[in-house]
């Protein structure tokens, strides 16, 4: 999909085209095409999983991201084969889902699972500009942690170097959710004498684990508020990256 | 990688060869290639990445996964894109990944998250025989909840056909660990005065919630008594799994 013919059928707000790439083709009811779904899923989220193509073979990493308007970014090691891979500007796919609850059913056709997912599709390229990928390195860590690039040592000459940070603009995406409890065929609710109900999962943060070599009188700081010991990671996301970026 | 040259490598037990496709290259010694730490890890999981490629293009999907043997198996709607791509035997990378802390250091640069990840690698097929798939139906069923294919309806002719069982031998496969607190420059540790710590992350599961139409006097089965509210996600399952295959 060429910029020329995608970009004027999303510019903010409104939705991605169904196309034959982002098209959700499976219990199609479950697919979402507008950017305020696809983008709370996404701010919600620590790490994704991308997908790329090495001599035909395909790979599929984990990594911490974040987004920034309809650009998606990450970061690795300049060593690294899907930073090394991905600088040439290789179709990526890059996927976040969230787990929320197991759903058992009086079939095993109706078991399944309550998640929130998106697919995003680009072309990623590495970000050359290093006022921009500075400005990025502070953002990537102020989205999880607000405020901290101020109080951090900022990267050496060797850091900077070492790290690539990797863009990529959102080309299409589609979000999937699924939202509901046990839904059975008609005749099984009576006929299928199977306990069957839904068990909830979240993600949480626990209490924090001082550094051992933590100076004296440092305490958490006023700004990571959100990191109630027990919150949900996703909720602790979705409120850093408003803290970061609004919305 | 072809069969013949593989699979004297890895007999039972044992390790996978590093090779160009699975040699953990960024942080080398995050890497295992150990049967025992790679098979735990995709053991203690519900849900995987699927990364494959469709006309040059990658995706990546989520969905529920298992292992028996040296095979890992997935299933999915007969008219999915996935499956029906998967369907001709194409390359697969199955990704799992249990995010474990976020670890807040003095510098960007040191900056991470503990997880405990597996890449594995095969060619994806279609399970055809129609005994080996109803049998693999139940797996995947009794693997999450120990002995409930027998307390459930079985699959009608139509959910059969519907349902596409796919598989793949592992043909290589690399784990990567993160399992420590902060690690930062050693000048750091005493010149930069910002708060460092770790948060740990788990995923549980909660109290089950009841299919409102549950027929009365039916209870949670004692076989699922791993499903403790507040137990880990990746411990039930990891329990769950031994429950099923042993080991």
């Amino acid at each position: 999909m060429d910029d020329a013919s995608h970009h004027p059928a999303h510019p903010h707000g409104g939705s991605f085209p169904k196309t034959q790439v982002n098209r959700v083709k499976r219990v199609p009811d479950r697919g979402r095409y507008d950017k305020e779904t696809i983008y709370a899923i996404l701010d919600a989220a620590l790490v994704c999983h991308i997908a790329y193509v090495i001599d035909g073979r395909p790979y599929c990493t984990p990594t911490a991201f974040w987004r920034e308007g309809d650009h998606l970014y990450w970061h690795g090691s300049s060593a690294s084969r899907m930073i090394r891979t991905q600088a040439e500007g290789v179709p990526v796919c890059l996927t976040v889902t969230h787990v929320d609850a197991l759903v058992m059913a009086r079939s095993g056709f109706h078991h399944s699972i309550n998640y929130r997912s998106v697919m995003a599709f680009g072309t990623a390229h590495k970000v050359e500009d290093p006022d921009l990928k500075l400005r990025l390195m502070d953002n990537f860590i102020d989205r999880i942690y607000p405020g901290r690039s101020k109080l951090i040592r900022q990267p050496n000459k060797q850091e900077f170097k070492a790290t690539t940070m990797m863009g990529m603009e959102i080309e299409t995406a589609s979000g999937k959710i699924r939202d509901k409890h046990v839904a059975d065929e008609e005749e099984d609710y009576e006929a299928v004498p199977a306990w069957s109900a839904l068990y909830p999962v979240v993600q949480t943060i626990g209490a924090p684990e001082d550094c051992a070599r933590q100076l004296p009188g440092l305490t958490r700081p006023d700004a990571m508020e959100d990191f109630v010991p027990g919150a949900r990671l996703d909720d602790v996301m979705a409120k850093t990256y408003r803290r970061r970026f609004g919305g």
